[in-house]
Order: C-alpha cells, then sequence, then structure tokens
C-alpha cells in the first residue's frame, strides 16, 4: 500500500496477526493513531482463580496499542508497555481503546484503556513504540 | 492445602490456569519466590509480522510471575507489570524465569527474565503483586 | 483534621514536603483525587546536556499524583510509577496535571501528563499506590 | 573525546549535571554499561512523613542509569522508566547500582537497584534510552 493505509487496509493487516485471532480478539475500528478491540470473555480466557486472565486483559490491550501506532502508514513494533490492573471483573466481554498521546519520527506513545461490558475500568496501559523505515502493510 | 504449598500442590493449581494452557505454557519449577516456565513457539503465538507476539511473550512471563507470587503460600494478585521488549526471537522456544526481588505482608516485587533457546535475552518483566489474605490452593 | 481534608489543609499538609519545596515546584490545585504542580525552570533544573533533567520533570509529576492520592483523606504511598519521556522542551515552565483513574480501600490508580508552557506534552506517567488506614494530615 | 570515554571523562561529563549536583548525587563508578552513585540522605531529601521522597530516589537511581548508558560513548537519552518502591527507609544514605541487560543501535535497557546503607533493597528500576548518533562528551 502507498501513503496511509485504509481503515480496511489495517484491518486485513490485523487478520495477520495470529495469536490475537487464536485468543478472539476483534479489532473494531482504526484510524489515525486510534483503535478499539474487542474480547468476549470465554472459559479459555480465565486464570486459575476464575477470572480474566492478565495475560488476555494485555494481549487485547496490546492488539488496540498495535493497531493504532500502525495506524499512520509506518511500521511500529513495541518497546516498553506498562499495564495497571484496577479490577476484577465479572463481566461478559471487554474493550480496549487505545489513543496516541505522542508520535515523532522515531518514537510514539499511547494509553489504552480497558473497561468490561458494564463499563467499569479493569486495566490501564501505557505503551511505547519504535517506529521502523519500512510502510505497514 | 496447609502452610506452605509444596511445589506439586503449585503446579497442580496451576493447571487450573486455563489461559495458560490455551496458550501452550509448561510451568517447570515453582518454589519460594522463584518459578520456570516454558513456550514452545507454533504459528498461532506470532504477530502479523511473522515473529512471536507481545502478547504470548507476556504471558509467558506472566505465568512464571504468578507462580513464583503464589509460591510462598498467599494467594496473590498482579496489580501493575511493566515489559520491556529487547529483540526480536527467531527461535523454537522461549523460557521464562521469575524471582523474586522483595515481599512483605501486603506487597510483593519479581523480576522476570525471558530468553531464547539461543539463550538470547527477548524481554524484561518488572511486576507487582498484592498479597490477599486468603491461602494458595 | 477529620473527614475529608480541604484544598487548604491539603496545600498545607505539602508544604511539609520539604524535598519538593528544596526542588521549587508549587502546588496549584488539589481536590477530589485530581491535583495540578507547576515548576519554573531555571539552571539548577537541568542535565548535562542542558534539558530539564528527568529526575527533575518526575519529581514535579510525583508531586501531583502524591497530591492527588492523598485528596481522599486516607495516607497514600506510592508503590509503582512508570513514566514515559516524549519530548525535550525548552520551554520556561512545566505544569503537571494528576487525576484519578480508580480508586479503592487499599489501591488506587493516577495518570499525569506534564506540558510546557507552550501546551505540548512533555512526559506521561502512571502511577499506583497503596492506601494505608491512616487518615492525611 | 574520540572512541569509547574513560571513566574519568564520564565522571566529568557528570559534572554538569546541574541537577544532580543540586540534589546532593555523588557519582561513584561508570564503566562498560555500569554505573554506581550514592546519595546521603539530608533533610531536604525528605517527604511530608518524614522518610526519603521517590522524587529523590528516582534521581539518584536515574544518575546511575544516565551514567550507565551513556558509558558506551554514544548519547543515550531515557524514553522509559518504571520504578517500584519496595520499603521506607531510615537509613543514612542511598546506593544505586545500574547495569545494562541489552543494548543495540538505537536502543539499551537497564535494571537499576536502590539499597540503603543497611543493604536492604529500597527501590527497583527498569529503564529504555534512545541511542543517538552522536558521542557522549
Amino acid at each position: 500500500m502507498t501513503g496511509k493505509p485504509t481503515t480496511d487496509e489495517l484491518k486485513r493487516f490485523f487478520t495477520r496477526d495470529t495469536f490475537a485471532n487464536y485468543v478472539g480478539i476483534e479489532l473494531l475500528e482504526v484510524a489515525d493513531g486510534h483503535a478499539t478491540a474487542r474480547l468476549e470473555l470465554k472459559d479459555h480466557h480465565l486464570n486459575g482463580v476464575g477470572i480474566p486472565h492478565g495475560g488476555a486483559i494485555f494481549t487485547l490491550a496490546d492488539l488496540a496499542f498495535a493497531a493504532a501506532s500502525n495506524s499512520r502508514g509506518q511500521v511500529a513494533v513495541a518497546i516498553n508497555v506498562n499495564i495497571s490492573y484496577l479490577k476484577a471483573t465479572t463481566g461478559k466481554a471487554l474493550i480496549a481503546k487505545a489513543h496516541e498521546v505522542s508520535c515523532n519520527s522515531k518514537l510514539a506513545s499511547y494509553t489504552i484503556e480497558v473497561a468490561d461490558d458494564e463499563g467499569e475500568i479493569v486495566a490501564l496501559m501505557q505503551g511505547m513504540v519504535y517506529r521502523r523505515s519500512t510502510k505497514t502493510g
């Protein structure tokens, strides 16, 4: 693709993310430094005490982060991610929303909020990417 | 279980971690604030550019962290995790080793190193747990 | 003090923060999980390459974080802080704004944004506190 | 300076770090990705409850991190730092030791441990730098 990718091109790009597919994450929206992803919670997303696994919550937030950071048309790879777990949810689904805080030629920074289907914030993530000189797609 | 759980009891406890099982993570060792976990890399662990997904690496490190932090016999829940991604590996498996840096009655802190099967460090994690008054198991 | 402290009581409490005073930080506002602090940049805030020192930026953000997290009337101590440095500013002053993302009986979580006097975001912080059973003041 | 700076050249470089000087931090050692710094605790390092301020502890650890990451001869700027506070010390001095975990042409990663003069670990830091193409010195 040339120039800035369209939302459809970005969604297609992320259908190749086999781990996110395996976990069951759906990319709902992506454009201009923002993205939204959703995970319908099933038994295989739980941990030993029966609540959503930190790794599942992270992977959902990470997909929104990856989509947002790659939406500018330049390949972005995560270099640092910090996640705070705020609440053990009993909801049926989780939604992650990523938005860009800053972006320069080499580095960009994002915050990602994960909420359950009752609107409660479950986790808060802060992530940084290194932007390669190659194009997304 | 009463008192400090044995390694076998802890391993049994983590067989109930359905997400870690689903991802394919194996808990190799756990005792006294330390733990080691392993992930044999398969196609479903990759991201859109064909390298191990940040979420898969995180989930591996997170299991070692969870095992180490629950090994004292008191339930520990992750409250904050920071991960730095250091290298895009082409290895066939990943090993995560967690060790305890500090532990008091309410909070404990761990570092987790993820290396590939060529001995290269792939990611470095720092995690903190809140220790509940309930017992593990 | 009894019940929830007033803004004046909180400001008085933070005049006892000798390190923040020594650095030259001013607490502008604090109430209900939010706080704003300001640092007028002087020569002693710079690092070896002549830009504001990461430690000075951190200390400014940390004061806003401490004020916001202690504003509920219960003593809160920082347990984890993550900071991303986004831009090397050439401004004359920095402003940090903290806001609460979640708060339960034991733990609470905040984001703190540091901007320069030209409105550019310089740093982004995510912090977590442990809330003691003692009262602020 | 040309090539890899000597320890004396690096120490001289950090005498220009006016904020670290103002806080009272001493750089003890620096070479090959490692560094040690010390802070003798005085009244102006305390917070409102009379223990060492998170910002003072951070600034100490940050100087060891900056020295270690600049020791390779290439200018390194902090882009992300995560710090966990593990213990409220009553010691008279703090020592921070930084060591390099990984280093490539653009990015490098460090862990920094802060202990008091009784050998207790007070804080644990994980930091990442972006390495500019300019030389240190």
